[in-house]
């Protein structure tokens, strides 16, 4: 998963690009970087690490110019690496551009081989790296024009911004499976994957920019396009469930109250008798709230979170049991004491740590531990930008509630169903992505980019 | 404040000592240090940091030997220096010795002045330093002689654990005012400030060190002396209020469970009509908790904090209005408009930050903020190791509760009683230190140590 | 300047390569990096930094395989940043390639706007760049034909190194302007800027690569090609007079032995009435002993080098005369107290160095400061790899001898003669470029590339 | 070893310690540390690693006021560690003091030991820390009777100087082991170890501290006192031969006019018929160019230096032959080839060095390798300040020239002869220190330090 910032024509562009990868530093912890422009040239710094580790005053300063787009990007196994990092710049042609891309275009592979066959080179390993060809390649007069040209060319997710010298180009696929919300910092535009970076700058929410919408920023203001040919959205419901920071709006929805309605329906359709409810912190927080109020069940906060938690961790040598979860949380004993508990998830991937945390709320005393999970069993991976395992790591994938009880030890274990995560969108379940629960893909996937 | 860990006779000594500064690491985040003894000699080390950073494997490597004391300390302005952390060592004439204290003497400074007048040279500011030099300038014969010869020139408060080639001591000033735990794995005396140390290294909890007590440990096994004339205790209610963990358990009670009894009486005393109740992240929620539960108000995470708050934030030039606040903390925007709600914090200092938070939820759109805080008002500063600001900077010592409402605009401001606050603990009422409530030091404090 | 370093089919090739480029680190202390192929795929890393900074046993561990390819870039003003660092490494249609680069190419800007007409893409401002696109575009079948296919269509000068999944290649251009040697390390072939990178190895010297000569190296062996027609060589005289290292065989010549020749040459040419002769180290000494063994004059190190630099240095406030100089070079005052003395140096670029130092030597005494330089006058710059400042910043571009004299306070300013210079390669003079000299460039440049 | 510098009374005063110590860089790698006064309180900070690594700007702002001392410290194995790193700083019943040292203390262990039964403790492992203990028990009324008191007590090697909030202190043991300078900066005093401390900074040399003087430097000026017995002077004889640099005055000579007289008498002792004479770099030069010119003898660059040796390097598995010398050290093959050459080198140590040399040159083609040492065989350590290892590991001490000459496989050796190390300080051989060559301590060492 990645997060995008965009800023036009503000004098402290890059300090602002800055702030708002840092407030969308949840969508991304591996890499980051930002492109600016002087109006002549672009300036980029990129580099491993978390936004405040990566910047230093003297590197802003360095980012000159009114003009400026930042990315953030999450740590996947294997392509781990500083060339894969954005925004990603090049020369052209017509001059420099940079861009910046959360999603993952699922027709990247062919349009290589092709490009490759024409004499391209490629540098990254980033599907990205593709539209930045697709671009150059065009033969149309105007930027925007090759920019469009190019996006019929792709398929899959993107919510990307471009810059160069002097426009920026917002976009978003026809799908509109990931998020991004126009706002407005004293008449100057700003693009965010969430409206989180709007708050932190104090910039003021417009709207979201829709599926398959094109925005070209210049000193004339701002245009929009929408060159595609409209399609059912596809919005990733998965950033409700887990993704976006609750204090975000998107999908037009505040991500906070979405969730605990997903606790809310979860609780009317398995209860659970027992003495509390208890989130695994942090993300599982609203859920378990919405569940709590649904069955007047008291909500205790049973789990404890370290918060200093650094990089890297020295393991002691004769293994501690558990010790990778226990170096996060804790169990509050005295209140678990020979209780039955009920602790509400958003999710469960492989299922190994689900069963770590039930061993420890048993060690700590629990007399009862019943799961509940605020979202249906997930059993395909994600082709459209969330890093999910490939499907034989989805223990969902192969195995049932039941047996997927018995592997965490759990009294009961119960998800959300698909029709009920749908009735808390009711009158939109239509625009939203539920591939990872269903399998059913917007349209087949042809081959893994690498 | 600081913490404290020691384990005794365990082969992966440091590496416990790593991990139990690690679960303490909230009671202090300038600086972490070790020492161990390899039977023949002590080996120390300490740097500014967090203990996820100060630390490598190959540093715990050289940290040699089957026992080790480890101390993290907070950061408190001026004396912020690589000198002042801990364990302080030091060869003296019966071998090495290494200290590591939490808490604050407050006649140190005058036994300076004496030691100094006969030629003694201090090389930090601490007042720790002092110990250190009553012990090496005792005649009686044993290490634990001359360490009860010591501790009995020295007042204030300290929890502290002295390493030596082959032994380890233990020591609770008689008035208990920081709290130090007994613990055991697999028959290693462990010690620790709080009882989360213990649950990180899967050590089993024995006992409370009491007031006045000291143990020495060494291949014998533990010998326990109290050398002192028994004092009322007065444990220091802060500790429960805000700086223990919650899911600890120290001065007979878990952490959690009676932060959240503050908030209930908090509710009794001064409830609120509101349309829900929030908590400010992430120590006043306990108390929220408390507060929600007793009046029925629906509680709602209507603050979230940023997680990935990094040591030195970049700000931008031209400044955004409360920058430091919103860095942290963003407010549920939707959650919140129109709506009349009560904020419940643990305490306030100086008030700025509760001003800047009240204002967040006013721009957010709630239409009353009324403030809610789970202690008494702070009147005097603490002398026995909290670092509290001067008495000018406490707002409550110059300011009724009515100016306080005022000045942080909130619509109402209530705080808990300290009889609500003693009814808390009832029973024990008379084992708690309330001094920085009431300005009634257990004796006279001399003059800050520096 | 750059160093580049290739090894073929050994156990320990990044190893190796690392210690090659240790070497050759004189060549360049900007960037260092270094690809490897483990006969599937290449892995590559780059830093900016020296080699002992750059590299860590990880790094080199992760650069696996039987072969590597290595460069280190020197730090030219501008355009001093990691994507410009070598080597450069891509896919394309037939796999991945790496490439590592001594020289300039001339007609590069040409080539780009090409390729950029047809919808390439460039990621850095090096030259180099365009030779991955024009093997990438080659239609050719053979990886080798592809390489001669676009070289044939750059101009200027290169040695450089290609590897890929399997092969390695090395070319050195028409003109010959940069060196390149061949090795051999236990039967694995090494290639070279310079000798002295195989003496730290322990590798053989086989011969020089010819200009115009291409390697193949694969599990076949080592195949030839000359493939250009052939052009009289223009080796470039400078590496004689400054860059090589004193120890390394190019050119047929042993460094050290000609450059001593050079300082004989000006001695008969420009002999001197002084009490000692006084080397500017470290590059000046070999002509400075060539100098004083011709005259008989008492060779002297009147000026002594802190060896101790740093990277960066912080200076004073109220800044001392010459700091800049002071900081690497200090003069022996008692030597040179009412003395008369010559001082043999290199070359002069701009002269304010050259300035500096005689003030030096005025202040520490001497009576008589007379200066010799072992070239001609550098009147233009280089196009051909060696980052001379612009033709205004040359001193001798515009202004003649007697007034660098007085600029400079020499008590007498001599430059050895072209025609000495020559009759020191005497039988090979042809086999030289001589262009910064003259002004006489092979052929026509055509426009810097940035 | 050790350097040292003090500036009293500038407005630069840290920024100039800074340069001070950067020119006192090869007297010590290992740590670096300044304290300066601002005239109310002393500000100290020191850390392991070269000057230029080890201050920054913000740093050296933070070292306010108008005086500073300075310290680098040379890395000797065991006890390399931050504690030990100076200026050492103490608060005592007079106020604060820092000290710096060079040299060491031959009955430091005593007098600990004394101290410490009166309960004193010691933080270091460092002589040096005995002093301040004397300074801070002693009654006398001003500090710098203090200081003599305490200086009264201690014997063996010290240049020191002494830092309070408003005096310094600069002392030269009785026998005067190690140099120690005085100098003026536009009025304001300035210490340093060595002349070309003066030199970077501007500042002109008044004259050497004498053996047995100390000076109180004040706001009232400069006094000197010369409390002690007048003794014979014991300067170290290495000094000259090794350890100070070439451009410095100390003792009463420039070091590298007196290094190259050491050369043209070893010349006259053991003349060589050779083809040419090398210097080993960089210590060897003077001497080998006194060689050189004494006997006619051309002299020739023939073994180079690589000057970017980083702190760490990697080897690689396959072990290199002599890798360690290779790294630093490359012969000019053509140069030597059947050649009859004479080295000249300063000392011989453990002579696994000289070994590898000679074989190095010998691989490089060399005919004949002769051997020629600037000073007499080692073979007592030193207990005076320089880190020779213990006695059994000097070849000399259990082994005859011809033994050596075998074991390096030298075709001849030869050591300059005591009395002619002697000659060469004519009408003062009595004032140094021959201890390393004789055995002849001045007076019986006491025990070693640590």
């Amino acid at each position: 998963m990645c997060g995008i910032f965009g800023i036009y024509n503000h004098p402290e562009a890059s300090n602002h690009a800055y702030l708002g990868l840092y407030a969308l530093q949840h969508r991304g912890q591996e890499s980051a970087g930002i492109a600016s422009s002087d109006g002549k040239q672009l300036h980029t710094y990129r580099h491993m690490g978390l936004v405040s580790e990566v910047f230093t005053r003297d590197i802003l300063k360095g980012l000159a110019g009114r003009s400026a787009i930042g990315h953030v990007r999450y740590s996947t196994a294997g392509s781990s690496e500083l060339k894969n990092s954005q925004p990603f710049a090049v020369d052209y042609a017509k001059g420099m551009m940079a861009i910046a891309h959360n999603g993952n275009l699922t027709n990247a592979f062919l349009i290589k081989s092709e490009l490759e066959s024409k004499g391209s080179i490629f540098q990254s390993n980033m599907d990205t790296e593709v539209i930045v060809h697709l671009i150059a390649r065009s033969r149309e007069k105007s930027f925007i024009v090759r920019t469009v040209h190019a996006l019929k060319q792709v398929e899959g997710a993107y919510s990307l911004l471009i810059l160069t010298e002097k426009e920026m180009v917002a976009a978003r696929d026809p799908f509109g499976f990931r998020p991004l919300v126009l706002g407005d910092l004293k008449n100057a535009p700003v693009i965010a994957s969430e409206t989180c970076a709007f708050d932190l700058i104090g910039a003021k929410f417009v709207r979201e920019i829709e599926p398959g919408e094109i925005l070209l920023i210049n000193e004339e203001g701002i245009k929009s396009f929408k060159p595609f040919p409209q399609r059912e959205p596809h919005q990733c419901i998965f950033e409700f469930i887990y993704f976006a920071r609750p204090d975000s709006f998107i999908f037009n929805h505040n991500v906070y109250e979405i969730r605990k309605s997903f606790g809310a329906r979860l609780a009317q359709e398995s209860p659970a008798d027992a003495d509390m409810v208890i989130p695994i912190p942090d993300s599982g927080f609203p859920a378990t709230l919405g569940y709590s109020v649904q069955l007047k069940l008291p909500l205790e906060l049973g789990m404890i979170r370290n918060h200093y938690i650094g990089r890297t961790f020295i393991e002691p040598e004769q293994r501690i049991r558990h010790f990778g979860v226990k170096i996060k949380l804790n169990p509050v004993k005295e209140l678990l004491r020979r209780k039955k508990i009920v602790i509400v998830d958003d999710s469960i991937v492989r299922a190994t740590t689900s069963r770590k945390i039930v061993r420890m709320f048993r060690n700590a005393g629990a007399r009862e531990v019943n799961v509940r999970i605020s979202s249906p069993p997930i059993i395909d991976p994600c082709y459209f930008g969330i890093d999910t395992p490939r499907k034989s790591e989805l223990i969902a994938s192969s195995h049932n509630v039941e047996e997927i009880q018995r592997f965490i030890n759990a009294n009961s274990l119960n998800y959300l169903s698909l029709e009920g995560l749908k009735k808390c969108v009711r009158g939109e379940e239509e625009n939203f992505c539920y591939a990872c629960f269903t399998g059913e893909y917007p349209y087949p996937f042809q081959m893994k980019f690498e």
